[in-house]
């Protein structure tokens, strides 16, 4: 509970429609995507600048009072699970597209635009903004930031990251400060803005970012690859880009995750298989794209794939794009409790970790389903089970424990693009060592002295065991 | 000088011949490329390996001696001059590609590997690293770490920091830490990788770095547009990209580097023209590659280009390319002292900046020479000058400093992609504000809290003020 005297100043910063700490927006705000964490906020505060922002963290940072900034709540790490309780900050309001700048190839926004509706944006002046989290029609651009979103383009085109280049942020201390610029080359001092991209709201709020942008690619082509091998799917992938070519998206579906799809969808996707590869190119000329989608075609065939054949329209594309987004929120439908995993490999070692997980998911009886970016070796081995089954929510959290550290075994990592939040916390040292992890501490540190950013977040009290949180 | 206790310790880490400390070896490691900037070192040390490093970065942290890597040495910041003495760590013997991984698209190598001989490397198997520093003949690839190099392929293709995806390094403390791996997707936890690139040797010394490929663009072509009006040059770069083409190269030569590159190269350079523009195009496709040429050629033609040439062959294309290469160490020869500058604007402001260089050259009666990646904003104001007229220095220096205020001032940014260093230092504020030192300070703190990681570099004693160190 936060003391009268600081929810009085709130909300004479915001106004006080502004400002809620009635059970329905703290309960609201207790959650995000990540299943099985709940925590309550004390508050939540709707800022509509970044002289707000400023004097909230002001304010907050003199009461040590936890700030959990809050984009759309779209995140699977529990990155905006208020675990420390204290105000969530939600962008919702800052959600101004301020520019796109055809001449620089950039484009200006507040933090709680819209993903999709940035796209479309970016998309009618015949330009391209490639990272899509399959969250985007309900993402913000703040959170994309945030979590460094990637999405089904990422070996082509990079994720998040590579496309901010400049940012407005507000510390704890309530300074402002500005990174980067309108600037496709700035080496003064230490990049700031990579860092803040990807750092979970542990350090500072943003409140303006700058991204690069393309020109969209003219044509496009979509494929579907079908195999009875799942090993030979996997060695698909390697054999694609061991070839020289970079396709748009490469994405992996195995059986399981395809039925479920198939029988929400009807689309047509052939239930008899093991693994389907989902492919699409772009260009800016199509006889590139058929090139490189001809070439991918004799690939799979060569590999053994038993059908390969082309999207005949946009549409017919169009449906299966979105089949593979809609992935995660299908699964959701046929389980009381979907826990959605990040692992990633070099994409040479894709064949591996398919066959590993699901070894371990024998091993320890339950069901997972795995489909992901197998393009740039973003696995994402999803488990449907019940969180009121606790004996089962233990073997899967031993499968997913082993999953991770198969996943570093085979020098790849234990979150491609979801982000550290609370569920990989516990795991975070298996991949950067005791002394990484020092180094980000006193990162922190430097940004966050009091520690009221996201606080939780990031770093463990304890490694090597995976958390659930009901507070 | 360095406890004889101490310089015992070093040669018996690396042996005897690797440690020196005679003044042929002490006055060859005084300097780099940066003009005018001497400071002797007290030793000099050639490791081996990480764990050697390793060995020696404890040994200074521990007596408190600064510590300088160095790889050839050809910055343009002061970056490896040892301003507060200590050991110059040259990685010279540290050379070896330890690999390039065709099914990832991925090269590990250690730091000493000369830039040249890994781009000939990597294309012999048909791939591609883009980053492109003028100095590359000479360079080594952790220098460019270090720096973040960039090059004449940056608009389309970026910098060091948007290939590297994976380190080693050694902290101060002797700690070896291994960031990112052979992944395209890795968010877990703050971005060490990204932070390291372009620290300027201040954080820790690098033993390994792994580097994302692409596919060898198959075809290329090279023009040239010449101009007698500066502006209309300077307004044809942002018409071209504003027309959604992305050229591989888009350098900007004005009529004073013309002239001296013409008179040393006699590639048939029109010396009549006040600026030239050298624009190359590469792509997969013989067909894309040829309309985006026409496409510029008409474009320029537009702007007003008094004559516009495609190279007819390969090697009047590589002719071209060399020349613009050459143009610092062509200026070089025809002045005692040559002073490259490289501040950087939003490529929609080139012309204002071209114009305001000019201004400034004429108020403080100096000689500055224009020439640079137009297409990504970033220009290298150059400056024929005489160290031993200190009168006509110290005029430079105030150009220099109205200069980078200008670049500010367009929204740019004091440095492209030398980096700080020295030379920078007191203008660093300039461009990210005083939260932003501190934040940087911080992170340095967290890295190397007894601050023996290349001292006197990034972070100056005073603001606004240009230095001339001459110990």
């Amino acid at each position: 509970m936060l003391d009268s005297n600081v929810t009085d100043k709130l909300r004479s910063i915001v106004g006080s429609e502004h400002y809620k700490d009635d059970s329905e927006a703290l309960v609201t705000h207790s959650y995000d995507a990540t299943p099985m964490l709940q925590s309550l906020p004390d508050g939540v505060i709707y800022p509509s600048s970044k002289d707000e922002v400023s004097a909230i963290l002001q304010l907050a940072n003199e009461h040590k009072i936890p700030i959990v900034g809050r984009g759309a709540g779209s995140n699977l790490c529990g990155g905006t699970v208020p675990v420390h309780g204290g105000i969530v900050m939600v962008m919702n309001r800052m959600n101004k597209l301020i520019e796109i700048d055809t001449d620089n190839l950039t484009a200006t926004f507040q933090p709680g635009l819209n993903t999709k509706e940035f796209h479309a944006a970016v998309e009618r002046k015949g330009l391209f903004y490639p990272p899509d989290p399959s969250s985007m029609v309900i993402s913000t651009l703040g959170g994309n930031i945030m979590e460094c979103a990637g999405g089904l383009r990422g070996l082509k085109y990079g994720t998040t990251k590579d496309y901010v280049i400049g940012l407005e942020a507000v510390l704890p201390s309530g300074a402002v400060i500005r990174t980067g610029g309108k600037l496709y080359k700035d080496v003064a001092g230490y990049d700031l803005t990579k860092l803040l991209v990807g750092s979970e709201g542990t350090l500072a709020i943003i409140t303006e970012a700058t991204v690069k942008l393309l020109p969209a690619p003219r044509y496009k082509k979509t494929m579907l690859a079908m195999y009875k091998d799942i090993y030979a799917a996997a060695s698909t992938v390697s054999r694609i880009v061991g070839s020289r070519i970079i396709p748009a998206t490469l994405e992996f579906i195995d059986n399981p995750t395809l039925r479920v799809v198939e029988e929400f969808n009807r689309i047509g996707l052939p239930l008899e298989m093991e693994a389907v590869l989902l492919i699409e190119q772009d260009g800016m000329d199509e006889e590139s794209v058929d090139r490189d989608i001809e070439s991918i075609m004799r690939i799979c065939r060569e590999e053994k794939a038993e059908e390969v054949k082309v999207a005949r329209s946009a549409e017919e594309a169009d449906k299966l794009m979105k089949a593979r987004r809609s992935a995660l929120s299908t699964l959701a439908r046929i389980s009381p409790t979907t826990i959605l995993e990040d692992a990633t490999v070099p994409r040479s070692r894709i064949a591996e970790m398919v066959l590993e997980i699901n070894r371990i998911a024998r091993k320890y009886n339950v069901q997972i389903c795995t489909f992901g970016h197998a393009g740039d070796g973003n696995l994402h081995p999803t488990c449907t089970t019940d969180a009121r089954n606790p004996d089962e929510i233990h073997r899967v959290e031993q499968a997913f424990e082993e999953i991770f550290e198969a996943a570093i075994g085979l020098g790849g990592t234990i979150t491609g693009e979801h982000g550290v939040g609370i569920v990989k916390a516990p795991y975070l040292e298996w991949k950067v060592g005791a002394p990484g992890i020092e180094l980000m501490k006193g990162i922190k540190m430097a940004f966050d002295p009091n520690g009221i950013m996201n606080p939780g977040k990031i770093f463990a009290k304890a490694s090597r065991k995976r958390l659930v949180i009901q507070r």
